[in-house]
Parts: C-alpha cells; structure tokens; sequence
C-alpha cells in the first residue's frame, strides 16, 4: 500500500488523500464490475461511499458514523481497475485511518471487503443477475453466495460462536463480555458479532488476547453487517472478516448458517427481537432435533434482565421453549465449557446428517423470517398474539409485535404512523401483552430503550 | 484424503472405489450446485463423469482417453455435500491413479478442479445464470468468471507464457519443447499449454526442473482444455491449474486473455488454425498498439515447417503480417531472452494503460471469433479469399477455410456433407488457394495431418 | 501437545501433571544435552525447576514468584528425549498454566525456550566449552551465541525497541507506557523488554493491539532476563521470544546489542543504574560516532522524575551527556516519532559501516561493564567520584557506587557488611554526593525505593 | 540476490563477478566465525574456495570438478559480514551457474551451505572448539552438531531413504535408479544420498517428480559429502540440504544416524566398502535387535553383480549376515513397499525404545569405525581374515583389507608403496581371500572399477 497524502485546506477535521492498493491476491474484480461501483445514478456509488467512510472511522471515539458523514461531507471514493487488480482512491479521508501518511492496513482490508461485498451484489443480487430471491432456497443461495464470496465459509472444524448483545451496555457489562470472550479464546473459539461496539466489541477483545497467548494462527473475528447498521455502528478495529449483507434479515440468516453456537449478553430491545427470531426458528418441528447451543449470561448484576426475558417467555411460548436456552450468571469459564461441549454436539450432528461444517443447511428457516416485516397499522392488526398457537408461530408474531411497538416508540416513520393513525390495534391475550408491557418498561427504566419524554404505549390490546 | 479400495471383480483393467475429500479450503460448493452436478437427465453428470475419467487416467502410456472411455465402462464419479465440504465418490475408477489404494494428490486436486468448474457452469453459465452470452462483453465476462473461479487469475508480475503446438511430435522437436520450457523456467515465467501430451507437456516439464533449481515455491504448470479436447486428450500429470473452458472459442480467448506472450512449436492443422486465429485478432487495426509477443520456434529439423507457414502468411496476409511474429530456430536461450524482453514491454503497457495484469481487457476480439464457424457449403461459399481485403478479415475467413477443409478431410460430419454435395466450392485468388493447397499437402507428408489413403483436396476454387 | 492430568491431593493450590510436546521442530536436542539438564548434582536441575516455575506462574495476580516457589514446593521438571524430539514431564505444576487440562500454547513455548537456553549453557558455557569467558570478545561471542541459538538474531530491518522502566510504577505511567508500545506498534517496531510487569509489559500490550491493527503476522515481544530476575520476575504473557540469559552483565549487554533505540520509562533505582551504564558506554570516545536513539519519557505526573535525573546528569557528567538523551512528556506520538526517525539513522550507519542490523557489533562495551561489580568496603572505597574525570569513567563509578548503596540500604547481603563494618567509605566531590543523595531520597518519597523505616545513608563522604 | 557481472578478459571460459546475498534468515554468522572463514593461513580460505568451486559447476556436462580447479584458476571467494548478515563477493566465477547475470538461486543456497558447515567446522570443531574427538560419544556428539547447524535433523515421522550406489553407472542402471525414486517419492519418502552423479542423482530425480504429483510441498532432497569427495563429484542441481562432513567416516556415521532405511544401488569398488561397513555395523549384538531395513536393488542386467556380492557375503561372514539385507530385481515397486514396511519398524521400535524419529542414538558405532584405516603394509599385515572370528569383526577387517587392496592398486599413495615394499602380506583363509579376488576382477571386468594395464593382485596370501 501506498499513498500520496495532502494536506487538507478549510477543512474542520484532518484529512488524507490516499491511493491505497490491496496486498493479497483476493480483489479480482472484473471490468463490469468496477463500472457499478463507480456508478453514481445506480446508488450503488453512494452505498460504497457510506460503507468506506463507516470502515475509515472505525475505533473513533464517537460511536456515531452519522456524525461522520457530516464530519467528511467532501469525503469520496473510486476504484479503478489497474495493473495488479484494484486500486481505491481516497479524496478528504478522515486522518484517524492513517499513521504518518499511511493507510491502517486492517482498516484497508475492511475497506476492499466493502468493496468485495458491493461488487458482489451490484453483479449477482442485481436485476439481471438471475437469482430467485423471492423463494426460501433463493435467499438462502443467494447468503450463501455472499458468504462464500467474502471467505467465510472454511471447512474447518465448528468453533464459530455468534454473540449478540446490546451495543451501550454498562462497564460491568462489558468487562464481562471480554472476560466470556477470553474463556472461549482459550479453548479456540473463533468469534462473530454485528461488528460494532459493546457486545459486539468485548468477546472479540477477550479472545483476541487468549488467541496471542495460545499462538492461535489465523483466529477470525468476523463481523456480519448491512449497509443500515455500518452506517450506524462502525466495525470495531479487531473485525479481521467483514461482509456486508444487503438487509437485516439476511444478516440474521447469515449469523444463524455460520454460527455453530450463541450466546446473549445482556442488550436493548433489538437483542429481545434477536431472541424472538432465533426461538421462532429453533421452536420449529423442523428443527426440533437439530442442536444449537444458545447461552443467554452476563455478570451479577444482570441477573435480573435475564429473569425478566426469561419469564416473559416461558409466558408467551410455554416452558418447552426454555429447552431451547440456558442461562449462566457470572461464570465466564462456565460459559465456555458449556458452548464447547455444545459445539461438540453441533460437530457430531452435522457428520451424521452430512451437513457441512461451515454452514447450517439443515436448519429451516421459513420465508416469513426471510422477508422483512413492515409494521403497518394493517399488519400490527393481522398479527394473532393468543395462546394456544403453536409456539414458533407465536415467537413469529410476537417479534412482529416488538418490532411494531418499537417503531410506533422510537422509529421515525413508525412514530409519524401513530401520529396519524392512532395507536395500533393488536389482537392480544391480556396477560401476554401486559408482560410484554412490562418488559419494555424494564428496558426504559434501565436505559436500554431511548425515548424521549415519559413511555407511552403506542398501542391498544383488542383481545 | 482418505479411501476404502475395493478389490474389483471380472474386470480386464485393475480399478478402486474411493472415498476423496479436498485437502484444501477451495471446495465450498452449495447445495443447489451439487445438486446440479449429480443430476443425470441434465447431462452434466456425464459430461462429469467423462472429464473425471480422463483425469484420473493422466499419465497413462495409451494417450486415447477415447479407449479410457471404453476400458472403465464401469466407472462411476458422485459428488456428495459433507461436513467439510466435499466428497467425490468413485466407483471403478482406474488403479493407476493410486498408489497402494490412495490416490495420487495430484490427481485429486485435478479432479476437484473439474468439479468446480462443471459446478461454475452449471449455475453461472446456465439458463437462469443471467449472463449475456450473445454479446462480446458477456463473452468475456464469462471467460473471466470462469478463470477468476478456477483461481487462474493472480495480481502477479506478467510472467505467463502460452505454448501451442501438436500432441504427437517427433521426438528431437519434444526434446526442444523441454529445453525451451527450461530455459523459460530459469527466467522465473510460467506455462500454459492446452495440457495434453506433445508439445503441451514438453514446456512444462523442463520448466518444473528450472523452477526446482530457482526454488520457485510457487510455479503454475495451467491447463487450458475444454470437455471435446480433454476426452481426447488427458492432461499431463504436471498441470497444477486445470481450467474446463465451456467450448473451444472461450479456450482460445481465455489464452489470449492471459497469457503474456505466446510460443508456437510445430504442430498440425489444429495449431496453423491457431495462428491463424491469433493473427486474425493481431492484425486488426484495434490491437495494432498492442505488444503480444509472438515467436515460432523449433529445433533445425523443423524449419521447413516454420519456412512453409512463413511462406503462406506473407502470400496471404502481406508483409505487414511478419511483424507480428519471430521464426527462431534451434536456439531456447534467445528464445527465452526474447520472451522476456517481450514480456517487459506487456508489463509497460498494460502499466501505461491502467489493463490488469492478469487478464487483458484491452485486446478486441470480435464477435465473429468468440462464436463456432460451423463449415457447411453454404459457410464456405460465403468466404471471400481475395487479395486486398484488409488482412484481419482475411485471416479470418482463411482460418474458416482451413476449418472446414480439414473437416471435409478427416472429420466424419465433414466427409458425409463432401459425399452429399460435392466439394465445398471457395470463391478464392487462384495464388493463395494453391498456396493453402501446398501447406496442406505438406502437412500430409510430414505425418502432421492423418488420413486414408492418397490425399484428395475436398474443395474446388471459384476464383 | 497432550497431557494426563491427574487430581492433586493433599495440595493448598490445584495442580496438574502432564506430558508436553514442542509443536515446532525448533527443539532437538542432543543425548548429551538432555543429560546435563538431567543431572542435579551440577546445580542446571535445580536452575531448571525455578525458572520452569516462573514460566508456569505468568500472569499471575501475585507478581512474586518467590511466592510460587514457596506454593508449589512439590512441582518437578524432567527433560526426556523421545521419537519426535524433546519431552518435558511437569509434576504437580500450577494450574493455571492449563485449560481444562491443556497447557497453554504459549506457556508451553517459553518453557521450551527455557529448556533451550539451559542445555545451550550447559553445553556451550560449561567447563568443557571452550569459550573463553574472560575476555571481552570472548564474552560478546557467548552472547551472541545465545541469542543466535535462541533464534532472537533475524536479518530483518532494524525495529527493535527496548523499553526499561520500573515493574511497580503507578496506573497512570502504565496506562502511558500502553499508549507508547502502541504508537510504536503502529509504526511496525517490535519490543524487547526484561519481561516482567509494569513498564515492561505495558509497551508489549500496546503495540500488540497496534500490530493486530497494522495486520502484522510475526511481532516479537522479546524478554530478556537472566536466573535470579525470572525467578522474581514472572515473564508477562504476551513475551513470544524467551531468552535467558547467565547473569545480569550478559542481560545489559544483550539489550545494548540487539536494540536499535531504548526507551526509558520511570523507575527505580534499578532503572537509573541501567541509564548510568548505558551513559557510561555511549560517552566513550569510541561509541562518540554511533547513532543510538535514548528517549526518557513519561505522563505528566512523571516530569519531576526525569528533571532530578536530568539534573544528577548534567551535574556529575556535564552537560555534553545529554545530547545522548531526549526527554519527551507526555506525547506518545513524539516518542514513536522520533524513535522511527533514530532507527531510521541507525540503519544507515550500520550499512555504511558494514556493521550487521541483528546485532550492534561496533559499539564499544569494555571488560569492566562486561563483568559484576562486588560492593565490598574495599570495592567502595576505591571508587573515584570527583569532577574532572572523563564521564564516561565517571559514569561506570557512579553505577558501581549507585549499586553498592542500594545494597547497603535494601539488600541483604549489603546490609550486613553496613551493620559489621559501618558506613561505606566513598571518595567523592561534596557537590555531587549529595545530588545523589537527593535522588536517591526522592526515590524513598515516590515510592520507587522500598526500605523500612527512615532513610538512613549508608555511606560517608571522604572528598 | 543481486550482481554485478563483469566482462572477463582473456579468459577461456566465462566467468562472472558477483555478491550474493542469503535469502533466507538462516545464515547468522559471527565476526569471528567470518573472520576464520577469511584467514588464509588456517587453510580454511582454500578449502571454502574448493568447495564453492563444486558448488558453482553442479550439473555441469564434464562430471569432475578437478578439472574445473584447472579451468578456473583465477576463481575466489570472500565472505563479508554485512547489514542483513553475510555477502559472499564471488570473482571470476564459473557463468555456468548464472541466468542473464543473475545466480541460479539454488546453487546460491548451495553456497550458503558451504559457508555455513564451514563456519561451524572451523569454530565447533577447532582446536578451541572444546568437543572431544577421541572418544566414540564424542565423534557422535559432532556429527550430530553438524547436522543439527545444518537444520537436517527434523522431528518428522521417518521417511528417509540413504540411496547408495556408483557414480557411474550404465544407462540401464540409471534409468532403474530413477524408477525405484519415483516409487519411494509417490509413498511420501525423502532421499539422501552421497550428492554426486549417477546413482546418488538417479533416486532424487524420480523422486522429484513423484513429489510433484502428490504435490510434497517441501520434499527433501540431501546429500551429504566431505571436502575430499565433493572436489571430485559436484552436488547434483536436485540437492536442497546439503552438509559438509568432515571426513569420510563422518559422512558415513551420517548417513547411517539419519536414514531409515538404505537402498544400494549397483555400483564400483566404494559400494562394496559401504556395505561392509554397514554389515560389520548391524552384525554387532549390541544392534541385534535394531530395525534397519537394507535393500540391495537394480535391473535385470545387474542381477549378476548382486549374485557376486551375496556370494562373497556369505561365504565371508556367514548364512546369518543374509538375515540382513534383501536383494530385490528389476522391481522398483516392491523395493518402495519393502522400504515403506520396514521404516513402519523403525517407526515402532523408536517409539518403543523412546530414540529420536531424526537420529539414530541407538545404532551402536564402536570407535574403530569412526576413525579412519591408513592402508600401510603394516596395517594390512594386522589383518585377520580367518573363519571363526565374529561376523562383525571379520567384516570390519575384510572392509580395511578391501580399502588397502584397492589403494595398491588405483591411488597413488598406494601403488607408490607397493611398488617400494612389494605386495601387501595379509593373514586369510585361501577360500575367503579367493573369493575377493572374483569380486574384484569381476569389477573390474564390469568396468566398475578403472585399472591401467591388466589386472595384478598388489597382494599374498599368508594363510
């Protein structure tokens, strides 16, 4: 890599130009594709431009990369074709990527995953790029493809463990979270998180140590994102693997079919919808025989947001639905002993059903988890939340639900929603939607949900 | 790797059933791909199974894969998902391709290669691929996802050079192959050859010693066939890179696309067809800032030969022509010098130009030479054989000329349309058609073309 | 690596026996080697065992080995030869080197580097090695076979910073001595310090992070430390090359050798002898020429510090000593800075003077720093302490003076010569006796210098 | 590596003018160690000079490097130390081991070989060097050092065939030694043999191309040698390990402590000594129970050659020495597998006996075989070549009678003192010393062994 820095004029913050060069053989792109990339009326050019500034400002202090893109409004990228492959010219980059002139080589080589990604989908997931993405098999081809393209799948031995958790969560918290990440990088679990900070950030942290201290070679730690959440949450700078899926539930689908185990820390309410996914799939008859170990943990003093998730859903889905999960306080070597004594399982069940070890065919995942929910004021009042129902039709729903309220609370449009329209009407069994109620006023009160003003439930119970 | 031998029963020839898993990380297929591959009623199974067998009978002293096909009738490849990736099972598969009951490592990873190509097609390039395959640029956007697949494409120095010439050559032009692939490997550059026996095997033969002298730790021996030539032609047990082109006109693209300099040794028909061809692209007013290294070459014996082509290029290309290519007899070294310097000046251009160097975007090859010319009388009534076309034009047609001569000759589809209809009859300059006439005769004499009996021209000149 | 674990009995601190592997093939280890490593009459067993106890206690929370000899009185250590090389037998050894039963990869690595460095001593150091020990070339050569044979000598170009500094220094100088290692991370230079805690481990944690950032595949964290260290001094567990040296000498001399610049970080009287001898050495007429970048550094609180040590400078060795050193406060960037920039200059003039990069032949290192000082009355009295010498004779009595007080006031040996012959006797200029009374005070005040009860000065002033 | 060729004048072969720089990491040598390298005095310079000299004319068409001491003269060697370590300045240097000015990096590799054993020689085995080379353990304890500095002894699995045999062999005999190295290559087994041409060339050729097929990523190809045989026999261009024994019986216990196994070839006079030492090796009791799988190979056309010897063995040392060894005809697989079945022994019985997988420390050598047997008249009068004795024994004194009797006739120091004192007296039984003479003119009837004039027996028989 190399680089030919200038020095910015009235500009606030520091910035570089830069031509920066990829260092491995992986970035062959054709000539097609690097014409969509520089495609300025497709999006596509904008899209690349968010991602790039997002991967520039990883590790900044500010947590906000939409206050970067206020920040590096000249910013700009192009990438050309050239005589070794690919080079990436950088005009009014943000200086916190560059060290005496010089790009950050990690931070480059999330910046050509971004690239990578991008070419990928303006070719493959593009009009005349002959995929099915409205059928199951479709989209789950079509994350595969990605995945494969971004080097994730290695038919290596299962030690791939996803966790999820909130992205502010409370130094305690977050000690913790490393600490988990270290037990498991003592006993060669690689990591794969949202790549963003917090949660997303401390196991990566902890295992990053385990891994030096046990010459762990090529450890992964592999953040799975989409354009919306980068722009948002800039990768943290121990990501080594990004890829940029092109939507939320392709993302969650990616994390499902790569991890060979979860766990939860503590988190807002995304993590609460994360969980409802998840259940809703593993509850599935189809899935019924199929292991995957899932730790819910967190220190001390998180005990409680855990009996409350807890209890709301042995409520809503009964308590078979606590088989599908486990719930360790303030025992990180725990933790670790037990996902690698469930990963053991995941391993022997994969070579008795011939299921590859790098991703998860077997597991069913339904079209409705693939397709997003719109929370329309008509879609919140189809959603069937009694009991009775089968229990991963049920987590279905109420997920929808939880996405609902929680756009009617702190989205944008959902709030112009009610605003118009009223609270939404949701067909609901009094006792579950009041544990629902209580459960999003717990989140209010321990600030892992933000609103402004005193909480307002956005919705009415019909029965 | 790993298999289970079998002791075969009531067959002529030894063979083994095996179990072979990929050593490497390359093989990650999807489900929907190997699903492909094993489905009989596409024929891709046999197209598969053909490609297999000639494989797995590389190196075999009968140099027929035809009487392969006869001798293994038994044999049987399946491709199977598992928790590592990938397993090909084979039943009746030749014995020479293992040794004490594990297959030759070598071998394995030529048989993956074809897997993975043949999987590449079947999705990329079939019906729902969504690639564009009527138009030049789709063209080579196929050709370059097929290389780029099969990892041919490396942001390396130019250090590529492609080695025509026949399968079946006298021993002293062998030894010469070798000695000018040793010479060329004492440079540091690589070969490419269409990975048969002959004049294919030669190069890199003497290559691979100079390359162990150099401690070369990573030299590429690239096979470049597609499923007609490797049936007949098995690649030799050198190859390291095998790439399956879909047909002959992508083969031959796909050389000129990568390689960085082309030597031709003596050969038949198929390799004046190939010079042709090359001359045809050359020679075009598009390519006339192009450096391409071109040099013909053999050992003192084979002058005459070199002479001969000499002679019919000038006479029906012009003197123009000449420029494009070097006669070097009976001497590697300035072989090798000459190659080198050549490359230097591709290195310089493709710099100056911002091309790749791994791929040549920027040589024009039209469509007319991207699509089969298929030899009916009508196709060859309509060739135009004057002087005072523009020389690329001329090329043109005259490689179809000589394409379908051939096939009046020896190929049975040809013979049976002579026997229907007459002769082809070519409206042609007497001089040149006499010319082409002599070429052709000598060709016979030389042992270089084979036919039955005395030779018979198959065409009768218009004028 | 494997091993049979086996429940302790009867033990205050759980323990574990195991069998150990090397992994790489570094450890071959002669029959005659082994032996001698076997043989406790010769005292290498017992040498063994308590530097093999070290290595097994990094990263304790008790920073005091001592401790470790005393809570694992039955731990035992045996070499054995075997198939694939070297095997080592732990019996009773401390727990926490383990991972459900698995020793730690990289405790494993520096327990082979002990086991290394022993057998090279017995062998090559012993009676029967030939090497002449008494003279200064013949010491330089052992060193340099030492650090030859523990693979630390690499042909790489120079980036080797030495970072000397206190092991008990206060969070905020920590947290500093971090933010250093990182700068310097980032800019590609590896760290040598003498492995300990404090200021020798906080560089190596910061330029990890760094170097996991920049992609850096091999960064050495080389500690430097010889028999009687190591056993108060666990080596922190980042350390990934190990070298121990016979005796302290060898170990100052090691630093000087292979470093290409020193940093020092605030520390005790240890640290300031360390700059003392190296002063003494880079003021020599001979070294006058030799580029060596020294850069004393520390956090705001820590400027006091490095201004009395300035002042003890300039008074005792004038002021032409300090254009050896640069103070920098509190700016890490400026520290990494200006090392890159000395380093940069060390580079040329090693391959101006044909001097090799591993290893800084030219600089001149007389008998007497090659050789311990004994801070005997006679020893003391015989020292020279007045104004007009030239410094770097200066500079050599001051460290031996220096030592000899630190013994009389903390060590015990020291202590009980004070106690049966009174005060030491010391030459010296009134002026610059009682500057170094001062340091040595302000030492007591800030903690950096533990005694019991009231400072009393061990010595008398003869002028 | 990088140069600076020079025109030579009046010079009649080419020569270039040179600096080669190591590549590698490996090549850290002392001031001191250069310094002696540099001393001509210490007849250290000439012997580099010599060596290097083979070293630069390997694969050269003439195959007696005395002649290129003849041809080149003016050649000379300099080894400087230097930034990144040694440089070794090359003058008028054979051209022959240049491409286009550039040194053929193996033969550079080669070269670095020869610096580093002598290097080590003159330091480890100097009069200083503090080793013991009067006793058996200690002998031991230098061929070990030697080939540890050289990095041939590797914690592998045993997979190292000693190929044995002459330098001048017939076609036929040569192609079969290539046979037999591609069988052993294909079943992953690594050759070492003497390093020069012919049946030390042979094995390594086959192999290389075995292991190329199974795609051996770093096969090993060594050859051992000392300073008096390598003048005469350059090192075949296939050598990747080279070491340089001190002397013949050095190089003999080499081979013996790291191979697995040993194959003989056909072969002159030298090979009949080899496996007389061999035998009187593995016929002491102390080696009765030890594993060494020794083969006896070549073409149908050499099957005699084995009769004679297996004649003369048996009639020598008795039925029992058969017990050691196998003869095998014309049949390259069976040899691989016999050799693959017998090294699975030595496998088991190192593990079971805890010997090192790298070097045979069981193997017992008594000290009359490390040291060398002068041939006066009265040595050979000492001899006692009577039925009865131990088997051991008689082979240790038939191989001293075999090594004088072939001295009085071909090499000069002996002819001169036959011609002085008259024949050899030797004390034998009639039937035994008879046997020997066949061999004898049996070989020289083969033209195995060279004579002037006919055939003369430079010995009586005493009874």
């Amino acid at each position: 890599m190399s680089q030919a820095p200038r020095a910015p004029i009235h500009t606030p913050l520091p910035t570089v130009n830069a031509r920066i060069y990829p260092s491995g053989g992986l970035d062959v792109l054709s000539r097609d594709e690097v014409a969509r990339l520089r495609d300025a009326s497709s999006g596509m050019h904008d899209l690349l431009r968010r991602c790039a500034l997002a991967v520039l400002t990883t590790g900044s202090v500010s947590d906000d990369p939409r206050a970067a893109q206020e920040q590096y409004k000249d910013f700009d990228i192009q990438v050309h074709q050239q005589d070794r492959g690919m080079r990436i010219d950088l005009s009014n980059a943000p200086a916190m990527a560059f060290v005496d002139g010089e790009i950050i080589r990690g931070v480059a080589e999330l910046l050509f995953a971004v690239v990578r990604d991008l070419a990928f989908r303006a070719i493959e997931l593009g009009e005349d790029g002959g995929r099915d993405l409205d059928s199951t098999d479709g989209i789950t081809d079509a994350v595969f493809g990605l995945l494969r393209n971004a080097r994730i799948l290695e038919p290596a031995d299962p030690n791939l463990v996803v966790c999820w958790g909130g992205h502010s969560i409370s130094r305690e918290e977050y000690i913790y979270t490393k600490q988990v990440g270290y037990e498991l990088g003592l006993r060669g679990l690689d990591i794969c998180t949202g790549c963003g900070p917090g949660a997303m950030k401390g196991p990566m942290k902890g295992a990053n140590i385990a891994h030096a201290k046990q010459r762990r070679r090529h450890p992964r730690y592999i953040g799975v994102t989409e354009p919306g959440i980068i722009a948002a949450e800039s990768p943290n700078p121990i990501v080594n693997h990004l890829v940029i899926m092109p939507d939320i539930e392709k993302r969650l689908e990616a994390f499902v079919r790569i991890g060979h185990g979860i766990i939860v820390f503590p988190g807002g309410v995304g993590t609460a919808e994360e969980i409802l996914y998840l259940l809703g799939i593993l509850l599935r008859e189809e899935n019924a025989e199929l292991p995957f170990p899932l730790i819910f943990t967190g220190p001390t003093a998180s005990a409680p947001y855990f009996e409350q998730i807890d209890r709301f859903l042995r409520l809503t889905l009964g308590e078979a639905a606590t088989s599908r999960y486990e719930i360790v306080i303030a025992d990180p070597t725990e933790v670790a002993k037990k996902m690698t004594a469930g990963i053991r399982k995941v391993r022997e069940h994969r070579i008795a059903q011939k299921d590859s070890f790098f991703f998860n065919w077997s597991i069913d995942i339904p079209l409705e988890f693939q397709q997003p929910f719109r929370p329309t004021h008509e879609a919140m009042a189809a959603l069937d939340l009694h009991k009775g129902r089968k229990p991963h039709e049920l987590a279905a729903d109420l997920r929808r639900a939880f996405s609902g309220i929680v756009a009617g609370n702190v989205k944008e449009e959902g709030m112009r929603h009610i605003d118009e329209r009223g609270p939404f009407e949701i067909h609901g069994d009094p006792e579950m939607m009041q544990s629902l109620d209580q459960l999003l006023r717990a989140f209010v009160e321990q600030r892992r949900m933000k609103i402004q003003g005193d909480y307002q439930p956005c919705y009415r119970v019909l029965g």
